[in-house]
């Protein structure tokens, strides 16, 4: 039956998840791939000192300032950032071979990487969680302690800019309990896996 | 936190679900609203004949051609059709209070109605429920035994019709499992929930 094989052809889909800090994504991208294992995460490259317990090549791909430039150069990025002064990138080749195969790529990327990817990637799906309250993000972020004073009054201040640019995203999770917040990124998951407007083509890309 | 109060604005939104007759419609219907209650489902007006098992006023509202076309001149339907020789209609005044309320409504309705619901209001959501094969769906129809030869062959017709047409559709579940049908339902409903579109403003209807 032509429905049948119509979703088959279904294309990859480039998520995009974005949230100020301590608002919990970290956690929430873990239990989101527990459930869809089909989903592949893209490492980011980064030129910032590797903290206690990330591991090289899940976390980050840690890399130098020359090495990142170099990448940069060659357009091996799909979007890049200067964040708390270090370089972040996102790879673009194993982004695209991933939605060339059909599957569904998934990037954690803040608001201005979010802008960039749209324009490239104007049928991604872009996801903003937002914390339940101001004093709620203060205390997950000193909780974290991973942080300086002024390092975090500038996360704070940042998560502020964001949440005003969330109004752009796709959709919006308030992210009040977790448990609640993993299912609702999985029903966008499951939705826009269903949407008609992507079984159409394949992506040519 | 200014987006909390966003959420809580946010429009009702109408659903539609089609699909050809024998598909599994009603039960899926049944069970959305079992899990979604603050859902209102439409009850169509029809002129055609109750079924033994039918109640009025749940699942139609069994009227005369006479009130059937009254309604109609004075503009009181957001769609009707005659199909297989009977009027149905989908009454415009509680639909649209629903909606005006912040609260979603749901409609069961043919490929024509939706296009014609489409057309009116834009935002509305749209659902295809397509059979696995066609041996199944002949199946089912059989298997509820209500219709005569004749009627069934139409409705066959009608059926191939209609799954041409389920591309022009928001989203489109092949209904394999009822258990998995109406979990792709529902996180369609929670999806589109979250849209950041329908926060914006309240529908000025």
């Amino acid at each position: 039956m032509a429905s049948d094989s119509l979703a088959r052809k279904r294309r990859g889909i480039l998520f995009i998840i974005s949230g100020p800090s301590g608002v919990g994504k970290t956690t929430l991208i873990k239990r989101l791939l527990r459930s869809y294992p089909d989903i592949t995460l893209s490492v980011s490259h980064t030129t910032r000192a590797r903290r206690p317990r990330e591991v090289p090549g899940n976390d980050y791909h840690f890399v130098t300032v020359k090495q990142f430039t170099a990448l940069r150069a060659r357009g091996g990025f799909a979007e890049w950032a200067n964040v708390h002064g270090a370089l972040y990138g996102t790879p673009r080749a194993p982004v695209e071979r991933t939605l060339r195969r059909g599957r569904d790529a998934l990037l954690e990327i803040d608001v201005q990487g979010t802008r960039k990817i749209k324009r490239r990637y104007p049928d991604a799906v872009s996801i903003f969680i937002a914390p339940p309250s101001w004093p709620e993000l203060r205390r997950r972020l000193a909780r974290r302690g991973t942080d300086g004073r002024k390092t975090m009054a500038k996360r704070l201040e940042n998560a502020r800019r964001e949440i005003r640019e969330s109004m752009r995203y796709d959709y919006r999770i308030v992210n009040s309990d977790l448990g609640r917040t993993v299912d609702s990124t999985r029903a966008i998951v499951a939705a826009e896996r269903l949407r008609v407007s992507r079984l159409r083509t394949r992506r040519s890309k």
